[in-house]
């Protein structure tokens, strides 16, 4: 079994009285002057920055906003934050929104004290040593950006997208007020829970499979989103599910139901490109490419597809055909996908057909020209991935 | 439904090399001078002590030794502790043990700083503002001491024991290595695994029972320890599910299974009193008072203890009867404990029958003298827990 470590610090005040506690949360961890990051005109119309402006102001702490940050948040918008906070001595970032803002705050966070350019650690060329602190008021689950280490960020310069982890970034504090995503759209609220479960996913087809009660965990967490969506899709300000997909987002990114670094994280990496050439939602590129991902590497071991089938998706246990039983899961998967809109062909994705230039394209970026493989699981070079993205034409 | 915190920052380094990373961990968290704190000749005679002790001076890093904490710690042991950090300027208490030696070190750790009393925070008389940094090289699953902000001193003078919460006093770090609990006995064994399923179980019924996430993640831990329980009672050396059950643990002690603001905790304050009276090991009591518990107040949410029967116990769920199915459950864990060498009557547990007399005395310590009720669940008057204890005669 190998060893983990566990390490989850952030102070998650969650409820519908969670807001009011901000200012008096950044005092507690040492902001005087505070970034309010965030993105498009949503934190705005719902009067959401008002009052936490509002708050700040009463509590005489002082703060300077930078707003615009889009989905894939982007180099230049980091730097510019960067650049803000030194001018003007901002000791403390506040994330307003979802996981673009949060990544985006913590590539802030790691620049502001680092001499040299931020992305050599998106790239690999250094390790970040200290960074300013960050915090969220969290209005869109799912990334988990709220308790983890990690950020994504894409330079616009050769649209290169790139992820850095460190756990000095992770939030100090997270507010969640589950009535924050009652405005959330269908589309977007089925992608999100599609992409929390698939981080518990990514952990859980793991090649080592050894500690059971993180497993089951994991497996509860799955079950309950494969539930709770469907009422938030039938009554999008059904509270309590709200709050059900608001937690377990944190919960299948903070570490609870498996190791990060333990996990495959292929079907990430595939739909990553996905993303990149497509601008497609993240979560519904998820769903198309996780059942041939499935498919493909289900020989690995089969005995745990046909556990995921069984505690997951509930189909019934064929003892005397694993492999009938493991595909049976796929397929629920699938049925899953499309009973809360979500597409589970490139083609219903992207709106036409793919072409294989296309594919060849991706698989050879995904692996920078076949150099790196993706997967614990199975480990998957760029014909691999090929293979996969044509099963799921 | 209820707002809530969830705050779990101990770092957490689980496996067989975490114990190497001591010293550099004491170094991370600010210790220079270090209260090493321990219990009996058990963690001498494993050898772990003097590993511990020969990584921090090769690190550079001074500490000083106080032994001798024993189960249900005492205050004298407190106070000695807090003398000695004042002469010798220690800044950083290191728990080697288990949840006795980790309550006594948090207890240490309100005390030096504090000018009064350290006896006030435990009878309500003043809240800690500060505390010494506490941490912890964990040998005995069970207390969950290692991630909460929990602590249980008993007052030798009047025999009262009485606990504290702060979240200051949660363990900067806890190394977790399963090996050091292969020779921890069968009964304390599975005295420990009733422990850790009741610290979930006490969470699980509550009066709101509406985070279904939370409700499953409970589930699948209490599942988990009863099938990993049987595998170490018949080959103590069986690494993977002695780290389940010292995972299980932490998880049930952190709020992962739910807010421990929200809980019961009837039980385990009816149990108190007989560990008081009789000197009776915790869990041991407790297998003896939860079924009494159950049935006592069951019928306050029926389908609560319907829920718990089929999806922790197995049993089957017989529709057209609640009421039976939710005592079915209630017997399936009476048959449990008794398969894992738990008691489940007091006559069992204390070797004698209990006198009217005792379970009058019982019931009105706990209550004291019937001014204060327990339970959210079902709130509990002297004369409910009297009944409790006749029921679990």
């Amino acid at each position: 079994m190998k060893d983990f470590l566990f390490y989850a610090p952030t102070e998650v005040q969650f409820g519908k009285q969670s807001e009011e506690l901000v200012a008096q949360l950044v005092k507690k961890y040492g902001g005087t002057k505070v970034l309010l990051h965030y993105g498009g005109q949503s934190a705005k119309r719902s009067g959401l920055l008002d009052k936490v402006c509002g708050l700040l102001k009463e509590a005489g702490v002082e703060y300077v906003e930078l707003g615009g940050v889009v989905p894939n948040p982007r180099l230049s918008k980091v730097k510019e934050g960067i650049a803000l906070c030194r001018e003007l001595g901002v000791d403390f970032i506040l994330a307003v929104g979802g996981g673009s803002v949060i990544d985006s705050s913590k590539a802030i966070a790691y620049g502001v004290p680092y001499e040299g350019d931020v992305w050599d650690f998106y790239v690999g060329k250094a390790e970040a040593e200290t960074c300013l602190p960050v915090a969220t008021v969290l209005t869109i689950p799912a990334a988990g950006s709220e308790m983890s280490e990690a950020s994504v960020i894409t330079n616009e310069d050769g649209d290169i997208k790139l992820g850095y982890s460190n756990n000095i970034s992770r939030p100090k504090f997270a507010i969640m007020n589950p009535e924050r995503t009652f405005t959330l759209p269908a589309y977007q609220t089925a992608a999100g829970v599609t992409d929390i479960m698939l981080h518990t996913m990514e952990r859980y087809f793991n090649p080592d499979c050894d500690m059971t009660v993180t497993d089951a965990i994991a497996e509860a967490l799955m079950r309950t989103m494969m539930d709770s969506v469907f009422a938030v899709l039938e009554n999008p300000e059904d509270y309590r599910n709200r709050a059900q997909i608001m937690w377990a987002g944190s919960l299948a990114h903070n570490d609870v139901t498996g190791n990060r670094l333990n996990g495959d994280w292929a079907t990430h990496q595939i739909e990553h490109e996905l993303s990149a050439m497509f601008d497609v939602t993240h979560g519904a590129g998820l769903a198309v490419v996780w059942p041939s991902w499935a498919r493909y590497v289900m020989k690995e071991n089969v005995s745990r597809f046909v556990r995921f089938a069984v505690n997951v998706t509930g189909v019934e246990n064929d003892f005397t055909d694993p492999e009938g039983t493991a595909l049976k899961g796929i397929e629920a998967m699938k049925r899953f996908y499309r009973a809360i809109g979500m597409p589970t062909t490139i083609r219903e994705l992207i709106g036409r057909d793919i072409t294989e230039e296309e594919i060849k394209e991706m698989a050879s970026k995904c692996t920078r020209g076949d150099k790196i493989a993706h997967g614990r699981f199975k480990k998957l070079k760029a014909a691999d991935i090929e293979e996969i993205y044509r099963m799921a034409r």
